[in-house]
């Protein structure tokens, strides 16, 4: 019943998605908008675009060499953005990207974050890439976030090798890096290379979110991105790659995402700190009432006492129970335990229960307590205000307003059944609602196909399997745009713990596998951005340009031209009149096949743009 | 019968002082051991002495302005030690210290803190002044403990005047520190100074250490005095000027101070810090565990639960409850939770329980944990290792280590009883056993006699009210020398609150006093040093050289007093020959009353040592 359910809702969606084409190609003021009289993609077209695709991969796995070398060129650097002494590297490796970008053809901006007032001036400030290719109006634009940093490397003597310098043993690439940010990094830059080599555009606009402060909770990063929200205006899909494989033989591809509510619970007697040889045993102090009432919130044995914690979330259904059931990692408990470097975990007698626990269930972590004295030795502070901190992890469909009145309510009747004579204040600190979508739309069955296609394997899609990832969570809220979690990394490669590694054949596989999204997305109907974006239909990508470039001069009446130049924003256009006259004039004999080596590098004059060509 | 014990108790003191003296001579190397050869100190001495102290406080009176002014100097440097923009005034403050200091011809000695890491290069390092002013081997040495930094000042604004420039309105005077830290010490130096221009030398040996880190725990400071404890080798009296008073009339001068145990409750899981969103609900929390632990220590009404938390304290006698019932400062409760800025008290129905749970009863605080996340905002972290941090304040006759049983004990029971699956482990970060003095000893007698005589009242003497004063209970515990609180403030004076202020006429009481204090422990019985420090007797101090200067030439062999010097480490002696033979040749003709102006200044041909003049 729950999936005829999700079928009907489904089905809605896809329903709601044709509606909104119609809505907003209404709103384009473009007398011959390219969205509304583009021809509909046939049989034949799609066969031709298949094996470009074909092509592009097969090319991927030829220049094998090329992208481990570029690997090995990001894992040399030493990311750790936790330790203060790399970030000079940090920032190294944002300009390595940006350069990179560059060469691709790629419009970058750099964002400065804002200092942390508690570090020295001799720390390099970091910075933020927002990239840009433009390629035409009337393709679809993916928002791909990626990082550059790494996790700190622990004890490097316990690492087989040099954990930053790449090393291929047996097939499997070992470095820092290699199976989150860098890894992902490389593989998407080597898509739009070959791809950029092969047909000089590609198949989609492209922006790009890369920072290096991921594993240190982006700090600064979320004001960037909040105060730059124009840039997501004409984005149709943000793509993560975080999602794990389920086991050894298959993908899993999420379809929703958790969210959380961080709860700052302040209690206070005063507004000083005092001295506990001076007021000891004199005031109510807050540090004991706070333990009082976080105390309350969980039991000795870790069970959230909240009552309706639980409410709202889905039930499990046959699916997922069969997803659980799947679900195994070889040695499961024992590489958990490792990751953690827990001797216990809660739930460790039954895989399911556990996994249940992790994914389809909320939980509630203490982090600790703002206003007292956390630092080494002893000190006698007696803090009057102290703010304990605690997140709830939420589910589908739970919201943080509703788990807010629950805990209020909650500690409310606590503080009253304890009498406490300090008061209290619960205040929500930071929250993000639980986020699902269909697995049944039209993207997602084109992401299933990606991943099939590469892997020769159907991947698993669930939606209550939930993965916990801020970042996504935050730029899904903030933009609310549609959210793809693309898999990447297998539990067996050791994210973030010693000796991190990947397969080569699957790292490969991964890079045709994005080759397969940029396809796949492709192939997605278009929406007219005119609605958010003025005259966004009129504006020239690297696609108009390569179009133009092929078609007799007449077609464009260089009045009708200049006017539309004036109202494009993308600043390469701004410098192509020239190039465009000096390589008119130089090369005109052999324009098919030579590079070009003025300023505009690898525009040739090949028609490339997919749906022009396609008319 | 209790008092009749402390009396016994005090009788034995006696004894076994007399014992100490007996013992240490008999130690003494030296033929002509001037601490054994000396002369009782008859009537007729005391009398003479007694007047070179009224002459002395006559002089003090005088000089209010000279001493006002270099109050003001002081109140003027900007010593928040609390905060890092004002550490240079820190340094500067101590600077001009020492400056006066080796005016008056005390030998200083710089020593670096260990700069904090957090900080960046640009604080200047912290120092402490270790200052010696030596008079002479048949003196008393009193080690002086001095500060210099100020509390916050909070809101600048709230103050009648600029709490940096010291007013004087009505007979009052207002400014940050000159209750506390900066008073004491300019009183102090107008002790010494108006001592030194009468009769050009001190009647006790004096060492100081004055910090400007007080205010922050002395951070570093505690290291740098276990590291220089031979600097304490001659101390016999080590004195603070910490006291209150107990009311507007009656001061209060302590024979005890309270300990305490700070303990630190790891509570361990794992050693990483985890993110809440892979871990949350998967793992046993140690936040969590900690919380529950923490909490079985007190109750809901803030009253410890350890059992034997109260054992070996001593009941409070007759004397001590009458004590309780004449404390009295005005608006008692309001004045209180102004200082403390809070809106209740604990025990506020009853004076007496409130202040015998201030002064006389052992209490718990909680700090904070160490290892959670304790800053602004929020954050995922989930810590596998927490440790949570309390102390409990004892008194005597407790000891660190029997609380520690008690807690141990207590906490065992309950991590079996709450069946809890992280591992626990108790440590006592820091501790100090209580210290209990009696208050029939000579010595006390005579800080009585100095209170009195000045104030023309009575100090109520108390074992039982036992202040807090984690310096002093450290330099007792590192150097096990003699301990005089004496003092300075009045709960109205509005010590660490705004508008600062002392009465004009009670700082230079206080300053009276400290000459008082200085005389009466010039009176008490010497100890010969040579067991401790070779040859101490045969040093020679200003006493020396005054009198030597007195004496014809044939009483001192030139071959001897080579031998002398060579066995000396007092530098300034070294530097004397050259000096002294200068002086000699220059102004041999008028030797008695003109200042000279070489590098040895303010040295001058009268005897003044008072021992040796005695004889």
């Amino acid at each position: 019943m729950k999936k005829i359910f999700r079928k009907e809702h489904a089905s809605e969606k896809k329903e709601d998605e044709d509606e909104e084409f119609e809505r907003s190609t209404r709103h384009c003021r473009c007398k011959h908008c390219p969205i509304i009289h583009r021809k509909k993609l046939t049989e034949i077209d799609i066969d031709r675009l298949e094996k470009k695709l074909k092509t592009v991969q097969y090319k991927i796995d030829e220049d094998v060499d090329q992208q481990l070398r570029e690997l090995a060129e990001f894992v040399h650097i030493k990311t750790i953005s936790d330790d203060v002494e790399c970030l000079k590297e940090t920032v190294k490796a944002i300009d390595l990207m940006a350069n990179k970008l560059e060469k691709l053809n790629f419009k970058v901006e750099e964002f400065q974050i804002n200092q942390r007032t508690t570090t020295c001036a001799e720390v390099p400030p970091q910075k933020v890439l927002f990239a840009t290719y433009f390629s035409s109006p009337t393709k679809n634009t993916l928002l791909l976030y990626l990082f550059l940093d790494v996790f700190p490397t622990e004890e490097e003597n316990s690492w087989f090798k040099n954990p930053f310098s790449l090393s291929d043993s047996d097939g499997i690439l070992y470095g820092r890096g290699v199976t989150a940010g860098k890894g992902p990094a490389v593989c998407w830059l080597q898509t739009f290379r070959t791809w950029k080599n092969l047909y000089h555009d590609l198949p989609v606009n492209i922006k790009i979110i890369c920072e290096a402060m991921h594993e240190v909770g982006s700090v600064g990063v979320h004001q960037i991105v909040e105060s730059r929200t124009n840039f997501f205006d004409d984005v149709d899909y943000v793509i993560f790659s975080f999602n794990s494989w389920l086991n050894d033989e298959r993908p899993v591809i999420s379809c929703s995402l958790c969210g959380w509510a961080s709860f700052g619970l302040e209690v206070r007697a005063g507004n000083k700190t005092l001295d506990s040889g001076i007021a000891g045993g004199l005031v109510y102090e807050p540090m004991t009432d706070l333990c009082h009432l976080m105390n309350s919130l969980v039991d000795d044995r870790h069970r959230v006492l909240v009552p309706g914690i639980d409410s709202m979330t889905r039930p499990i259904g046959q699916y997922e129970w069969q997803l659980l059931h799947q679900a195994e990692y070889g040695e499961y408990f024992y590489a958990y335990k490792e990751v953690l470097d827990v001797r216990r975990l809660k739930h460790e007698v039954t895989k399911i229960e556990l996994l249940r626990n992790r994914w389809c269930k909320p939980s509630l972590t203490m982090h600790g307590v703002e206003g007292c004295y956390s630092g080494h030795g002893s000190q006698c502070a007696l803090p009057l205000t102290v703010i304990g901190k605690f997140t709830i992890k939420l589910l589908p469909d739970q919201t943080v307003s509703h788990i807010h009145v629950y805990v209020q309510e909650y500690l409310n009747s606590k503080h009253a059944e304890l009498k406490l004579l300090t008061d209290m204040h619960l205040m929500v600190i930071d929250g993000c609602d639980p986020y699902l979508w269909s697995m049944e739309s039209k993207h997602m069955h084109g992401i299933r196909n990606a991943v099939s296609s590469v892997f020769r394997v159907e991947p698993k899609m669930s939606s209550l399997i939930c993965p916990c990832l801020p970042m996504a969570s935050f730029i899904r809220k903030t933009t609310k745009k549609t959210v793809i979690v693309i898999p990447f990394t297998n539990r067996a490669d050791r994210r973030m713990q010693i000796n991190e590694s990947i397969p080569k054949s699957r790292f490969i596989n991964n890079t045709k596998m994005y080759a397969g999204v940029l396809h796949e997305l492709s192939l997605m109907p278009v929406r007219c951005k005119c609605d958010v974006i003025r005259d966004y239909c009129l504006r020239r990508g690297f696609g108009e340009i390569l179009d133009h470039q092929m078609l007799p001069r007449q077609s464009a009446p260089p009045k009708k031209m200049k006017n539309l130049r004036r109202m494009t924003n993308i600043k390469t256009l701004t410098v192509l009149p020239q190039d465009y006259q000096d390589s008119n004039t130089k090369s005109n004999d052999a324009p098919t096949t030579k590079r070009r080596k003025s300023s505009f590098k690898k525009l040739l004059f090949r028609p490339t743009n997919i749906l022009k060509s396609s008319k």
